[in-house]
């Protein structure tokens, strides 16, 4: 069996590896390697300019005080003025608080950021994580910096989240803004980042819009079954002989692998190139490629890690069930997976030995090795994936064989909370926003309730992973643009808020 | 002129040297060396057992992930569990957040919580801050911890609140207590970390109670001169006079010093021991004894750092009025610091070089040449002490000469906010008590209005520093018994709240 990472986004791992030996064959991002094209997007196209590239000189230890906290790097941070209607007017600033890759590529897939920003004359920043793009400690040498413990150590959310809080009062400071309100926003493990930023940094952001965080992904809060429980659910709801004859799939492979020339069968299938194959490694290939698109199921064309049409999941379905293929299991999934890497048709093979990561997400590795302990890989009887149960000693095995780190399984929620959130945030609190979208499968550990006035969950049935975020088309359904549409209600108001309450200081001083 | 390194409750350090020459003598805590008898406190006297003692394995580096962080010390905590109604009722738990010195001794004046325990049927813990007392890190050995910067850079608040919540969460697992709700009390550095920890860690503490906690004492937020004109204003209120003599002595006791023979008459004027005299050493001990006996002018006797007589302020500004003293400014300054320093009566001489350091605050200098940059120590041309403005750059060169290290001034506001404070938590968190006495100097920089309907300032007119939190007397006057009694009420309401919620979620599930 395949041991998956999975993580936010778009750092699903898989760790190709038979669990009972622990042999490790590789350990990586199995990431295609298509780039997004900016002039793809609609609204980079219209603009030569949607950003200046900036630096920041980060510290980099907030939380310690021995001569190496006082090392510093230099933070890459986007900015865009277009809009804002300058410090005068205290016009608002809006954060992207950066997630687990290089910030150029979030901020062309959130392109709600640069379509509201007119309406409420803000200024946008997207801020890069610590040890992403290029963000690097250690002299900017991303060699360095991820040599070893001694030098990952520093990459951390908390560590992540007072770099955002240093850079904007900074930021603010040297504009001039100091009363210019923050808002912050983000997506998957950057939504995480959002919320947590606005709960322990009410003095730096009013409010945050975090969309499709999975903050209770973490301990026993959510059902590690819960993650495959939903892809399984989107397929199904296709069509059952689309779930079926994917559930019935693994088996298949694995006794086909078995057999003498088996592999070469499967690499002929499914159109491998003459390098690296196992049925490990092909099961590993196919998972990505079904959880991805489970988790991309867009209601248009979209090209976050591969250019995907419209309702991908519907279309893989279709391939499935496709009558011309007859019984032909393998033939059914090969159909499947080529929507998800190869629609636009150019591939000759596929290579499963790719590791390439064009935006360099190898980090979250790391995090997922410390803080970033999220049971997502249960699968039940039921699940599209071979039933598999979530095993923690495995994942220390793993950490400490890499990294030689030991996970730290608790830390996000006795930093963070979690358990019983809506209990400890009823009376606590205030402006944020919890996007989700059901056939996300990060939604499982999303917040789906709302829990006070102003602390609100908006969930979309229909919707996937932050798929609110990304910039609006001609086509987009009803539902999304009122999702949409109430975010930006929901900011004003807290924008309001804020002016009358500036105000009202200031005419007591 | 003698540069003080004011810091919280009983870490005021005199560093005797002369700013214009930054030649240090010495640096470090000048405490009295009377120790405080857990019998004179009438709880404690009545038990022979106030709390258990227990140790916790806890991490040395909760924020970042190299080998180093993963190193554990044994971290202190007392437990009384006398009172407690236990986990099947969900009883509440009732923890101080230690400040900068051996716990016991807070907890010892701290009565406040021993006396509301049966009321509230609550445990009691009071948790040892790092690095002090029996919490070193290192392998338990002070000289190790405090060895340099390279050990002492782990002594940090945000560590120590991070321990606070670790050590909170285990303990009530441990317990079977998960919910019971935890009310943190703090006073001085205690309350600020008592107040920041409701604020970042509201899913670990439903409510705090921060007494005498200047947060406020950041940045600009308050004016360097408010400390002191706190204290003149104490001194003054007693009587011109007092506050006339006290401020025209500093000039008197420098010209004196600086005739040949003066050290010798001032030697024998106070009546100081045989060994190092020098006016600025003089004036430093003369400056401890009358900032504490304003930061503890308690209406009933009290012996947290010395045995002083009710209304101590009173009392010395009486012996400074005594018309038997004449004109003798010096005989008028010794038998105010006679009040001060020799109560009982039993010392013979006074030893300017004493520092002593009974209760192991020493660690505070390095919090405030780290982020504890509290700019207190600016005197007004009205002020007690000689006029001084707050220069932020000599303590940049003692601490870089000291430890090597650079202060992050910013650090604190960045990290827990103070800036516009009512604005931001306007709409934002629940269930704070900030309590001030305005004769304490350190009610300069506390919250003293009221923020939201849970987030209430407490002032007392009359009160001196954390008295609310000290045991009661049969002598306490009615403002103190009504403050005690409005903490009691708001402490009652957070936990109906509590429990209405909590019964409210079972219901549903």
């Amino acid at each position: 069996m395949a041991i998956r990472f999975i993580s936010l986004w778009l750092s699903l791992f898989f760790i190709s590896l038979f669990s009972s030996t622990l042999s490790i064959p590789r350990i990586g991002p199995a990431f295609p390697s298509s780039i997004i094209r900016a002039e793809q997007q609609p609204s980079f196209a219209t603009s030569n300019q949607p950003y200046r590239i900036k630096f920041f000189t980060q510290i980099l230890d907030h939380f310690n005080y021995h001569p190496q906290s006082y090392q510093t790097f230099q933070q890459r941070y986007l900015i865009n003025d277009t809009f804002w209607d300058g410090p005068k007017n205290n016009a608002p600033i809006f954060v992207y608080t950066g997630n687990e890759g290089e910030i150029e590529w979030f901020a062309q897939n959130t392109g709600f950021m640069f379509e509201i920003a007119p309406h409420f004359k803000a200024l946008l920043v997207f801020i890069e994580h610590r040890f992403y793009g290029e963000s690097i400690p250690f002299g900017g040498d991303k060699n360095a910096a991820y040599k070893n413990s001694s030098t990952l150590g520093f990459l951390s959310s908390t560590q992540a989240l007072a770099d955002y809080a240093t850079l904007i009062i900074d930021l603010k400071k040297n504009l001039s803004a100091q009363d210019s309100p923050v808002v912050v926003f983000g997506g998957s493990y950057g939504g995480m980042l959002a919320a947590w930023f606005r709960l322990k940094y009410p003095h730096v952001a009013i409010g945050a819009l975090a969309s499709s965080s999975p903050v209770l992904f973490f301990e026993n809060i959510t059902s590690p079954y819960g993650f495959n429980d939903i892809i399984t659910n989107d397929f199904r709801s296709e069509s059952e002989n689309c779930y079926k004859v994917i559930k019935g799939s693994w088996q298949q492979i694995e006794d086909t692998a078995n057999q003498p020339g088996g592999l070469e069968v499967l690499r002929e299938s499914f159109k491998i190139c003459k390098n690296y194959i196992s049925a490990n490694y092909l099961e590993g290939w196919l998972q990505t490629a079904l959880v991805y698109t489970a988790m991309t199921d867009y209601p248009t064309p979209s090209n976050f890690l591969n250019p995907l049409p419209a309702y991908p999941v519907k279309q893989m379905c279709k391939a499935i069930d496709d009558p011309a293929l007859g019984n032909d299991t393998f033939a059914k999934l090969h159909a499947a997976a080529n929507i998800y890497y190869n629609y636009s048709g150019a591939a000759k093979c596929f290579d499963l030995a790719d590791d390439s990561d064009p935006h360099g997400l190898g980090g979250w590795q790391w995090q997922a090795c410390t803080e970033m302990v999220m049971p997502t890989d249960g699968n039940s009887q039921d699940s599209l994936f071979p039933a598999s149960s979530w095993n923690y000693s495995e994942r220390v095995a793993i950490c400490q064989r890499f990294y030689n780190v030991q996970p730290r399984p608790t830390w996000i929620t006795t930093e963070f909370g979690g358990h019983d959130i809506e209990r400890v945030l009823k009376r606590f609190g205030s402006n944020v926003i919890f996007f989700n979208g059901l056939r996300d499968p990060w939604s499982a550990g999303g917040v789906l309730k709302s829990i006070s006035k102003s602390i609100v969950a908006i969930v979309a049935k229909e919707g996937a992973h932050h798929v609110d975020l990304r910039f609006s088309t001609s086509e987009d359904p009803e539902w999304l643009k009122d999702v949409r549409s109430r975010e930006v209600k929901i900011i004003s108001r807290w924008l309001s808020q804020y002016y009358h309450t500036l105000e009202t200081a200031f005419n007591i001083n």
